[in-house]
């Protein structure tokens, strides 16, 4: 998907929500136990009741790897099932050496060599140019980069000060000359508004996938005040907190509230 | 697999060579493809010819992750396949916000969970503290965190000055504060030996796993004489100069022969 088709389904849906497919066999309802692949059933009925206010899916890879080949197998019939209006985000966090991080791009970008095709798979920075560039030699596909993450933990490194500013910022600024704005994005957590202003001034015009609002605490109001650009410019996630609003037979039919809660407020800001 | 184990096979075997299992598809001997699972016929192999000389085995997980469910099939097969007094590697560079770490811990050291079982994984440093603690909460399992990679892009952040020293030592000092030398070890590139003094002062008792030695061009005898303690204290990879030092129907048995030469030069450093 590129940069225009994407904007063209935020302006139509009036939606930058993205639902994070963390899908947790011990948090699903009882009742799909039953299904031969509890998993995908559950996920099945999430992106049914929800693909009308989400623009964009993000199978979280843990979830499936976790299970083996068979949660691979779960996680091939998640991305087959999601419509292919949606951009779809492999969050898998990958990164290597060159011809390693070559291998996880043909994992999630060459339906030829594992059956996957998404959109767009986040890669951690830590090991530099030559650890991300392979997965931006694909025509319409993107990066998505950790910048500044929603976790504790961001404190121990992305924010140590190097030359007087903070290392994501570094970050950001050498990863541009990597790639633009149509192909690479940039994760900034929703618990980071105090530096998404800088975020925002440094990359313009690149999205920005904001995981971190709801059960994480940040705020949806605040991100898109400061996040949002011409082109909406964002994604924001929500997982858990759409995924699990019910744990009961009606958990799709709560999933489709909550997503269309967050789906009408997002409208009221763009 | 603890730390007295592991040093007393070191001591046994008169090595520090963990062989990495980086195996392709696509550079495996021809005669090879006639096989089931190829991958796993390559490695069987390679691990009958490697495993007198070598006292731990890496599988690279891109290199069975890009083959879907069937790549995982033949990483258990290997597994599986290598001997119990071994030390196991997942070279996973994994790493995000603590739930899913925790199912990324999981995946390769909870049999119940994925049906793997490795003694370690790689983990990347960039999302601080919770990103990795999971990792250590597994009796007898290790993290082998990043430090310093041996490729051209650990220049591009790895480097950078926080404080007047390079942000390396930073996750260094931090990373020693969350587990000891029994269940965490560092990565530092055989390419790096300009910084392996610093780093061996910093962390004098920690394992460390060194690549980059063979088709990167790290040398074996530098990085033994400033990288090894007490209890040995190194574990080297070699992948691509084993794995492909033939094309052909002896290309174990000129496996062998690399991994000998590595072991041989490695007994007179101990």
């Amino acid at each position: 998907m590129n940069y225009n088709e994407l904007y063209q389904q935020i302006a139509t849906k009036k939606s930058y929500l993205c639902v994070g497919l963390d899908t947790d066999i011990r948090k699903i309802p009882a009742h799909l136990h039953k299904e031969s692949d509890p998993i995908f059933a559950f996920n099945r009925q999430i992106i049914d009741a929800t693909a009308e206010y989400a623009v964009a899916y993000k199978p979280n890879i843990a979830f499936y790897e976790a299970h083996g080949p068979q949660g691979w197998e779960s996680l091939q019939k998640t991305l087959d099932y999601i419509p292919n209006e949606c951009f779809t985000i492999a969050d898998a966090k990958r990164g290597d050496i060159g011809n390693t991080s070559g291998l996880y791009a043909r994992t999630f970008f060459d339906p030829s060599a594992s059956g996957l095709n998404f959109d767009s798979v986040t890669v951690a920075p830590y090991m530099g140019e030559d650890s991300v560039t392979p997965f931006l030699a694909y025509d319409n596909k993107w990066v998505i980069l950790l910048a500044l993450t929603s976790n504790i933990g961001s404190h121990d490194f992305q924010m140590l000060p190097v030359d007087g500013r903070p290392l994501f910022e570094h970050v950001l600024e050498k990863a541009i000359t990597w790639g633009g704005p149509d192909r690479l994005m940039f994760v900034v957590g929703a618990t980071q508004t105090a530096q998404l202003s800088r975020i925002r001034e440094l990359v313009p015009d690149h999205f920005l996938l904001v995981p971190g609002v709801g059960a994480q605490g940040g705020s949806l109001a605040e991100v898109s005040r400061i996040g949002l650009n011409s082109h909406g410019g964002l994604l924001v996630n929500a997982s858990r907190s759409i995924l699990y609003a019910s744990d009961g037979t009606d958990f799709a039919q709560r999933a489709a509230a909550e997503a269309r809660t967050l789906q009408q407020e997002m409208a009221t800001y763009l």
